[in-house]
């Protein structure tokens, strides 16, 4: 592995880029840049090697092609990248859902090019390569939905490891029902909440509310497309969410030990305690 | 006030009594025990002066009584001490929920008696007289549904900022509504999505969702009273959340720039920000 492009030099992105910088000495970083405004920032945080506007500067001669944008723009850079992969390249994603990205992977990438689903759990509110550290990925959990038996998943699941993570393996279908409840149901809690509270009374503000709502400022770039690319599954988990608050409001109606149980048994669900 | 008599000798009656103790070395407190075992456990925590397992003894001579239990024990415990109140003590609960309980006491506690409703906004989900600590109320908001100008309240206010608390003052009917919103709707959510959760992938939860879940290990002895007290304002805000989760879905069907703008919308809220 000699030269890496990466596609989104933001947190995700630059974070990598420093991880992998601080490990392989030898190894020539590309970032991309969309415009002359990102460029200069990219420049000024000396986060990759080089950085250029031009597709090809840097998917040409890359061995690996990491693809760090929100999922919409990632599925238009498949498509945009492909002339210029070398053969045997390898592509791989950081999105927060698969199953829509490797189909449009399958679409869109000339073959003899392996695309490689990833999806690193070690977000952040942040955004931005300005709030990039090497240290991102240590001790995190880096889900990858491709066959852990093929030649590229070795190959990125390696990547990962030397950069601190622990992988793990799911089908693109397993993971995506996965985050939605784990993750997007709760994002959508949060935004809930906050949009739903009573203006007056800031100061009364208790430390279980602010818990719940700490993500509601995650932004909206990126969640729009995590939202609008899990839909089915997050609409399904809704709907039962929906379903299990109406039931709460019947326990409120009836008598106080099927209340009392209901919150025992939720007390005694350890599986999920942190 | 020469005694004090602290009936509920838990992580908040504990706390209280440690933290005046240590404020005033000769203040007498007295804990009501209603076993011989909790009189044990009490007698060798060291918390208090003394420990009685005969109300009268806790009750009497007391300048003020603290009445920490579960809302319904409380309001239990306001019959059950009414004939040994000396004339002019002052009543005080440090439950969450406050509109039943002043309801009570008016109706309950002889006349002469005053009663100062309080709620510090510093629980935990541990419990019990072994986690109590004399600094639990440093820096806490504690309101006080009472008249601010009684001298009862006056007191009780002055009591507070002894032990290092801020205090605010509401109408019983305010707080009820407040904390329907900021604290027992997000104990909702959380039960609910702790309780519906799928039982696998444990490992790979992530952390939103665990700062979501956290209050679900909240126990049930004191959170079925908090719910079944304050009943009309959650299942208020029961509904007015379920409807907004409705409106969400209706955005997940929707077109992008409408979702993105509720997101948007909800990160400029920034008045709740922690």
């Amino acid at each position: 592995m000699k030269k890496v492009g990466i596609i989104g030099v933001g947190l995700m992105g630059g974070s990598l880029a420093m991880a992998l910088k601080s490990r392989f000495r030898r190894l020539t970083i590309c970032g991309y840049a969309r415009s002359e405004k990102s460029l200069g920032r990219i420049k000024r945080l000396k986060i990759v090697d080089k950085v250029s506007r031009r597709l090809e500067d840097v998917v040409g001669e890359s061995d690996i092609i990491v693809i760090a944008l929100p999922i919409y723009a990632s599925i238009e850079y498949l498509k945009k990248i492909s002339p210029f992969l070398k053969r045997g390249a390898i592509v791989m994603d950081l999105g927060s859902t698969k199953e829509l990205i490797s189909r449009q992977a399958k679409r869109y990438l000339p073959q003899g090019i392996a695309f490689v689903g990833c999806h690193p759990l070690c977000g952040s509110e942040k955004a931005g390569a300005q709030h990039a550290t090497r240290t991102l990925y240590r001790q995190a959990q880096c889900i990858i939905t491709a066959s852990r038996r093929d030649r590229a998943t070795k190959v990125v699941a390696k990547l990962w490891q030397d950069v601190g993570a622990r992988v793990s393996y799911l089908s693109a279908r397993a993971h995506d029902e996965l985050v939605s409840y784990f993750s997007h149901l709760p994002h959508i809690l949060s935004f809930a909440l906050t949009n739903t509270a009573p203006a007056q009374h800031k100061k009364f503000v208790p430390p279980s509310f602010k818990d719940l709502t700490r993500i509601s400022h995650s932004p909206s770039h990126l969640w729009t497309d995590i939202f609008l690319s899990n839909r089915d599954n997050i609409i399904r988990d809704l709907d039962r969410f929906i379903t299990a608050l109406k039931g709460f409001r019947r326990l409120m109606r009836g008598n106080r030990r099927d209340l009392a149980r209901f919150i025992d048994r939720t007390n005694r669900m350890t599986t999920l305690r942190p």
